[in-house]
């Protein structure tokens, strides 16, 4: 999407030099635009791991450039083994990220075919932008789909402005371009079609407030940063028409895991009789589990994340104590969304309810 | 309650010296406990309009001592026109607090009915203790009432931790002692039964990370604070037994405006069968009000307070700006809790649930 007027990915191949990979490096974000060059598997690794790069799809993409340039400097004889190791070591820095592992599994099969070092940096090189751009790809194919019910809203209030909320960051900054949640808005935007954004902080790592406001600023699309206490409060008063949100994992019979304080959006959503959708890829279904908040285990994270805030003072960033030390801290990462305060699914395969039966088909039909 | 192991009110007479008010600055809490003397109206106008005191009972009882501290200065003849003028202007300096307008009639009553300068400051200063007091006797009973819900929570546990959720401060700081929601379980933890409290952090002021922390971390009450995103989380994993929430206006019928964000609270106690209590002197009844959502004003204040936030760097407390500056904010005050979504409400004169019947009858047999 736009940053200052011009296209970006999240990922790219340097314009004069194919042996450099460009990120945006999002620690930077929003206060510096800052674009870094990755040269090596060391870099790589201190992009994923720094979450300079964050989010599935775009873990997944810079994974397989990461192959890329480790091939470009093992050695001729053994350039297999070597790169074996390398991407065994590369799945370990994050290791719960399915994407990661996904996409490096990708270069190792390919490596594993290629005939000379010359013949496995070629086939990773175009298979890495073959990654990005099925990312890419599949993320414009949700938000063609999200766009109808954007379209639909729009056509209900007679071309008033249709007014979205969102939770956290399922942007274009999480995958290589477009997002989940947020590429039904921008193909809206792109559209003509009168849209506003109520974008959730995100509290505690403030996604929200910080990147995807920095995301819809950047593109110009209209938007207004609220607390995650005031959702409740808009849409009892009639100030919100529909709810897009992304997914960390969604179940065989459609409970969504997601950002913590999601699930309260959709509690307000269903008492409030307002839509509330869930963008996701189809990678991000796992058909194993089938209560999503008895079985999918929540991540707790680092108080310090909830104790300490970061910002501008001064033009520089800096971190500040907002409460007591003292005081203990708890620090859930997600939360899980029943099925049943789900209106439906937004896949690249198209939409769905929140149901066993809808998403069985959805795979069936596209298969 | 307890500040480093001494008993304090928020707001007391100098123990040396009856011409001077003391008062706990809120302002620099939680980081600084530091004490503040009035001693003249323009003190208590400053303290009063900067925040340094706040709450409903406390505003009214720092404006009984600032018309006693008037008393002392004004001239003897013509002391009633006066006080008078001192009084309206006092009212304005935070024109919708309830609290604040009657205790500076109260006082003037007084005043009225004062034969000299002498009998007017014996009688304000007289009457300014009472005032004080009354707060703090009527926050003690809530809490005698609301204690009762905690040993049952107690009892149905066989003796573990109640685990209680609050929101924003409706401690004793804001109140003269005991605080409403905080009351029950200062009574809870002096009667020797186990609670802890999830203490939610209250974007965008951040009242609950900030002040109750602080309160139930000096009377050494176990508590947790989290984001506000957390708790319907807690809900859904049987972390959380009760929740009580203060109120700021409470309607005929039992919808209770309160700090943004406890309607999703109430929302998700309820989808998780939870009771959900808000605890509120009676005086905070506004029977004229029937529709909550549709008829109780929401104040929207200044953007500055989500897009700042305030904290410690290197000992000294700062400002950092947390999202680009460049986007639009909104950041609404209050919102109201629906009567359906709330098992009861606890006041000084016993516990009714929120419905006009049962209402109507606590005030009747208290009449």
């Amino acid at each position: 999407m736009n940053v200052n007027g011009l296209h970006y990915r999240t990922i790219w191949v340097h314009p004069h030099d194919s042996s450099i990979i460009q990120i945006i490096d999002q620690t930077r974000l929003p206060f510096q635009f800052i674009i870094q060059d990755l040269i090596n598997i060391e870099n790589v690794e201190e992009a994923i791991c720094g979450m300079q790069v964050r989010g599935a799809g775009l873990i997944g993409a810079t994974a397989a450039f990461g192959m890329y340039l480790a091939a470009l400097s093992v050695s001729k004889r053994s350039f297999k083994d070597e790169l074996y190791q390398i991407g065994e070591k590369l799945k370990t820095t994050r290791p719960t990220a399915v994407n990661l592992k996904w996409a490096v599994d990708q270069q190792l099969k390919i490596i594993n075919k290629s005939t000379s070092k010359e013949d496995c940096f070629n086939n990773t090189f175009v298979n890495a932008i073959k990654i990005a751009d099925e990312d890419a790809s599949m993320c414009r194919k949700i938000g063609e789909h999200g766009l109808k019910l954007i379209q639909q809203q729009s056509e209900r209030k007679k071309g008033d402005t249709v007014h979205i909320l969102t939770h956290c960051n399922a942007g274009w900054l999480a995958f290589v371009d477009y997002g989940s949640a947020t590429s039904p808005i921008y193909q809206a935007y792109d559209a003509g079609i009168k849209v506003h954004v109520w974008v959730d902080e995100t509290r505690p790592r403030n996604q929200g407030a910080r990147l995807t406001s920095w995301e819809l600023l950047q593109h110009g699309v209209p938007h207004t940063v609220i607390p995650d206490n005031t959702g409740g409060h808009l849409m009892q008063h009639g100030l919100v028409d529909l709810v897009i949100t992304g997914a960390d994992r969604v179940t065989r019979y459609g409970d969504a895991a997601n950002k913590i304080g999601t699930y309260l959006k959709a509690l307000a959503a269903k008492d409030n009789n307002i839509p509330f959708y869930v963008a996701l890829p189809s990678s991000t279904f796992d058909l194993t589990i089938s209560d999503g908040i008895r079985e999918i285990p929540i991540e707790q994270r680092d108080g310090r994340e909830v104790k300490y805030m970061s910002g501008l003072v001064e033009e520089e960033e800096r971190e500040v104590l907002i409460f007591p030390k003292e005081s203990q801290v708890a620090n859930y990462g997600f939360d899980v969304t029943p099925a049943r305060l789900i209106t439906g699914l937004i896949t690249e395969k198209g939409i769905c309810q929140a149901n066993e039966n809808s998403i069985h088909h959805l795979f069936e039909l596209n298969e």
